[in-house]
């Protein structure tokens, strides 16, 4: 214990602040604070050092002029599916148990959160903030940093700045999951009607349908690889595209179920019967997958859960405990039901 | 001007105090903040005094002891499809319009609040309060009223103790336009599948369907009347029962578009086309109802505007504004798509 130590008092039972930690740890305040802030870009051994100090006298929050308000901030750049409606209850499964109120907020389709959203935020001073599929600027994310209030994302888009802690389902696994399924009912012409090329989870699922392909040897048709926007209007006019081709495909694989619904009405349109004549496999797996006619075969993503699990890692850094994973990643499942079946 | 308001000091700029209105009017405190919190149950002539002397004077709200939080907290009784999404997106329209946040909170399937939820609402201090499709009790009523926290109703469910402002859809309208639809499209054996008995919505839906019928003559046949509780499962189980009648329904009226759903799934169960050997009208046309295959005919239902009516209530009488309608319905709109046709 250093006479610095000494002066201020600390003994065994009481927890260290962060200026505390960083002089016995010998390293910088500011490394201290990505560490507790869950931060990733700190050397294993140092920051092994740090939860090991943490986990031996606790860590006091400091910055924190005036205790958060029992609030979670749940931000969304859009609110317009049931995506949005499984991940607000995720959220108040935990928050309700924390004695919080969940505060949502929707940035109208824009990414990243304008000019004024962070000012509010700041000014509300929540115990912590969500992001949903959404990106904050570098400025943005180290002004909450700078008033040590939490932040986590679910489904990361995959845009710069991404050093807080998040959580995401296993897309990679799920979009070989599906394609392996279709390859298996016997299609060779699987399309695939993908998500926006800049978003991760979107990537990690053509990554896993062109990993199915490659690895049972049907070699990828560039014609059949559709890039759409999770819309369900995208999976209508790339459908209508694909069924126009002089070779079109017998399975179409939608990365999620709003491009689903539309590869079903491209196909009423052109009166093809679904699984029939067209088999289609969604990504969500989400309350409404079931009532499609006939029932959607999806590769569920627990959205719920994953509203939970980011909810807790953010709970969890307000009472000043570093989550035990950077990353948590829930896994996939291929839910068969009545739209795929062998081709004709 | 009487000596008491000469020894308070206040002059025509300045805006009263409840109490200061109240004597002025010569009625008790509690009269006057009836008023203010857009209550009824005041008498006409005491009503529009108060609400002369509060245009003339301004009225300064004095009983919350600290600025309220910028928050207004919206309350669904269930949160589990598209309606949820459309009211947060309209209260949230408004709320960033006045720096609000919006809290939301769902009380798992129960129309009226638990215990803990007034006390958790009293310590956050919101600006106020949306129930949406909710019932508070008296005494919740009473202590929101009691920290003058304004409370605005969303589609009220009609339970006792509604003497707060609501916002809903001229449901009974929309029920008549509906089934006249029907009719004039020559339909007479016409089912209606309706919400929940003690919901003023259902029963003003089915109301108008009554009407409808009456009105042009054609008896109503109560095996053609089923309840349901606005669930696709009770559009599903329930058109299973009216296709098995030994004079079946050529046309299904559903009180809302998640049981038209349903109805689709019996139709298809029992090998029927929609319109060509059933037609199907919903209620609310949420924004999936264009995407039913066919496009289901639905009664559109403002909840975007609803919610923001709400909101906008909400906010004036938090800034001692009483609304000018302690009742607002917005209309409903028959929108007519490809579930509709005439009867084989």
């Amino acid at each position: 214990m250093t006479s610095a130590d000494e002066a201020t008092g600390t003994t065994r039972g009481e927890p260290l602040t962060i200026a505390q930690i960083a002089r016995r740890a010998g390293v910088s305040v500011a490394t201290v604070s990505k560490v507790v802030n869950g931060r990733l870009d700190v050397a294993p051994e140092t920051r092994n050092l740090i939860e090991e100090l943490i986990r031996r006298h606790g860590y006091r929050r400091q910055k924190r002029a005036t205790r958060p308000a029992p609030l979670i901030e749940v931000v969304f750049h859009e609110l317009r599916g049931l995506y949005g409606i499984e991940i607000i209850n995720g959220v108040n499964q935990i928050a309700r148990e924390n004695r919080l109120a969940v505060v949502v907020s929707e940035l109208g389709g824009n990414r990243t959160p304008g000019r004024g959203w962070v000012e509010d935020v700041l000014a509300r001073r929540p115990t912590g903030v969500i992001a949903v599929f959404s990106c904050l600027t570098e400025e943005q994310g180290r002004r909450l940093r700078s008033r040590d209030i939490p932040l986590v994302f679910v489904d990361p888009t995959g845009e710069p700045g991404h050093d807080a802690p998040s959580v995401g389902a296993s897309n990679w696994n799920g979009g070989l999951a599906a394609t392996r399924h279709l390859l298996d009912l016997g299609h060779r012409r699987i399309a695939v009607i993908t998500g926006p090329d800049d978003v991760l989870s979107a990537r990690a699922r053509l990554d896993g349908y062109r990993a199915a392909m490659d690895f049972a040897g049907v070699p990828v048709d560039p014609v059949l690889i559709r890039r759409g926007d999770f819309q369900i209007e995208d999976g209508l006019r790339l459908t209508r595209e694909l069924l126009r081709l002089s070779d079109p495909p017998t399975a179409v694989f939608a990365c999620n179920d709003g491009e689903a619904l539309g590869v079903y009405q491209a196909a009423a349109e052109a009166g093809l019967r679904i699984p029939g004549d067209l088999s289609v496999v969604g990504f969500d797996d989400l309350p409404m997958a079931e009532w499609n006619i006939p029932p959607l075969t999806s590769v569920r993503q627990p959205l719920q859960e994953m509203a939970a699990a980011a909810a807790t890692m953010t709970v969890a850094l307000a009472q000043g405990r570093p989550p035990s994973r950077h990353r948590v990643e829930l896994a996939t499942e291929l839910v068969v039901r009545g739209s795929t079946a062998p081709p004709k």
